[in-house]
């Protein structure tokens, strides 16, 4: 229980502090942090979420996370439905928090499009449906690449957590103008529910691509580097 | 008393390097940090701080966070006292520096406010109090999160002062258009020192907010992951 | 095998990184990264790759890398030719995968110049052929020496991933504006492939150069602090 | 001997590394790093030079640096004349190649100032020498006392490279508007000597000002935390 408390709390977090960057802080004229600084934020989402709670739940934070990890022999299935679920909530109170913060602007409109992931005329540069898929699968994929090395028993402890919180960074950095980057299907579930419509149209793409790419990445690492004594 | 002096120039750091960086850099024109680099002084003032004389006082820096440690059990409370006025001297220090500074310019004046924390019409992007309050509550609750995290005795060694300096970045990121970011009483007294007025007339909300989100973040903390042997 | 897999996946990475973020993110109007997170971007390419695979095949994804490891005592030359080839083939790869994303886009054509290096009338900013042999020399050479110290035995084991990816991004800061940064063979041919023409002519001094600084540093660091017991 | 080469390579690095981002990357029309980039690049060359070098001289790359340690019981004084004549050579190199490549481009001229430290109408942005003296001595002082903290037999080894680092990134957040960012009379030297004239009319403050800072930190921290057994 205490496990699935904190998932949801790390999720929570991954959402209203990286959607929430994006929301309130990345389009401000002049002083605006633009993608680089949501980029940022996503990344130490999980970087300090993983300092905060790893040693209870592993910080996994991620639906496409645990699959992958699970895959690579690293994660006990049986815990996968409840971390999930966890994790959906989770992100789901993050978007609540946010809408509420992001209410208090008369500025605001969730016409806007909050931080919803999406492809082809709702793709932040206009990127089509293919470049899409291959942008989410193979950004999961080096994502669980980094996370199965960065916390193999070869691996330096300690030190894991930086390098995964700034693997997310690195792959906002790249991808936010193709999808608006998920790699994570709790994270687009969360924006998707607020906006209904085409959000909730596209998001197929954003469960089935990450994990696909988890699964992958999983399968590949434990013939790499097996963690077994 | 070491640790007094310890907390004094810690807090005197912070002020001094976050609201010194957005007083003197954040809005040049084409070259200026923006809301980027205010958010990455914030946190490197803590991270270094940490390193400096984290070994001397623990580096709190912030009457929040000595609350925080306090009410999750890791912080002893007779000491409470001199630490929150070290702290808020430490502030007020940091300020005055900033002052003496910032008025070898022509173009300097206190009538833009500088780093006064503020909601409504002194909100940066003019969120309302509400989102104020929300805002700082929560986002306190998750910098305490964070710290009782990462300087849990399973947590890795050494690696704290990142994942907590860093933390205060993230916050900044997402907070700054909201509230110009508080998260810290003695922080927000030192400029409304300078500002008076309506600096000194909000002031009450970046003491209360960020002491119940603290709290909050404490008595959750113990339950999740207690510290004892 | 598994090494040379290894190094294939972490070239792949760094050009699809690096490159990509360059390519896709770098130049929108307002909210785009711009040099900097472009240089953010490939040091933590190397950064995360050295944790996912680094206890596998060392991480190098970088010819003038494992030749100036190579030259400094530190790895056997009879891995030389298969490493280099991986990291080629890795970094073709890597520009094929981020060829297909970009193409998504209707406002992307390979004449814009793909993430290329160049000099002359094809650096970024107009430096002549001298300027670019010193840059790629020089900074490939503070490379291997960043890289020697950061994994020589006396250092802190561990920490080496974060100084090194960091070393590649400092590179970037400085000499995107001469070259579009190199320091890596493998990296722009995976791009020179695409550009064909002026690219391929020019491709000989991002082999030349990068590979006489990483033999320069190679021989001095050994003078400098030999590895051995 | 190998010492002192150490010392020329690091402040060799970190004029190329930090005046050099400023240079030629700092104020390119919309891709530019800006100020924030420039604080990054100093900061990263103290840290890999750090990682790079410090197992065998410290990594001082900085005569104020020196002379804190040495006053705060850290460094022996027999070693103080050599280290600092080998960090001014080394800056006075990196300024020559930063010459030899800045010269290969058609817009470059030493009138734009390089990147010379000055106040009055030599300050970036107009501070008076009054501002630049208390930011020089300020800045400088808790730059020290971060270096004797993170390297304090107390404090974690390995990590002390990366809050040393990351210190003089923060500095240069603050305070690159006032004096363009000294903290090291090395530096400044090697700045001055290209530009000559109203550089070296000021280059007093640049030596003055930061050995001031730092024999205070010094004398400070040896009493706050002395490292003694």
């Amino acid at each position: 229980m205490k496990k699935l408390l904190a998932e949801f709390i790390g999720t929570f977090w991954l959402v209203l502090g990286g959607c929430g960057s994006a929301v309130l802080a990345a389009g401000i004229p002049e002083l605006g942090i633009g993608f680089a600084g949501v980029a940022a934020a996503f990344g130490l989402t999980v970087l300090t979420g993983a300092y905060a709670v790893g040693h209870i739940s592993g910080a996994h934070f991620n639906p496409a996370v645990s699959i992958g990890l699970w895959m690579g022999g690293r994660f006990n299935g049986k815990e996968l439905p409840g971390y999930i679920i966890a994790q959906v909530l989770g992100g789901i109170a993050g978007a609540g928090i946010l809408y509420v913060i992001a209410s208090g602007n008369d500025g605001f409109s969730l016409a806007d499009g909050f931080a919803a992931n999406g492809y082809g005329e709702h793709s932040p540069m206009g990127y089509d449906m293919t470049s899409a898929l291959v942008t989410e699968i193979v950004m999961t994929f080096m994502f669980l690449i980094v996370i199965l090395g960065a916390t193999h028993r070869n691996a330096s402890p300690g030190i894991g957590g930086i390098a995964i919180g700034l693997a997310l960074t690195l792959i906002h950095l790249i991808s936010i103008p193709v999808t608006n980057t998920s790699v994570n299907p709790a994270r687009s579930t969360s924006q998707a529910l607020f906006i209904g419509d085409w959000a909730m149209g596209q998001l197929w793409l954003f469960w089935i691509a990450p994990i696909v790419g988890a699964i992958l990445a999983g399968l590949l690492y434990k013939y790499l580097a097996p963690n077994t004594d």
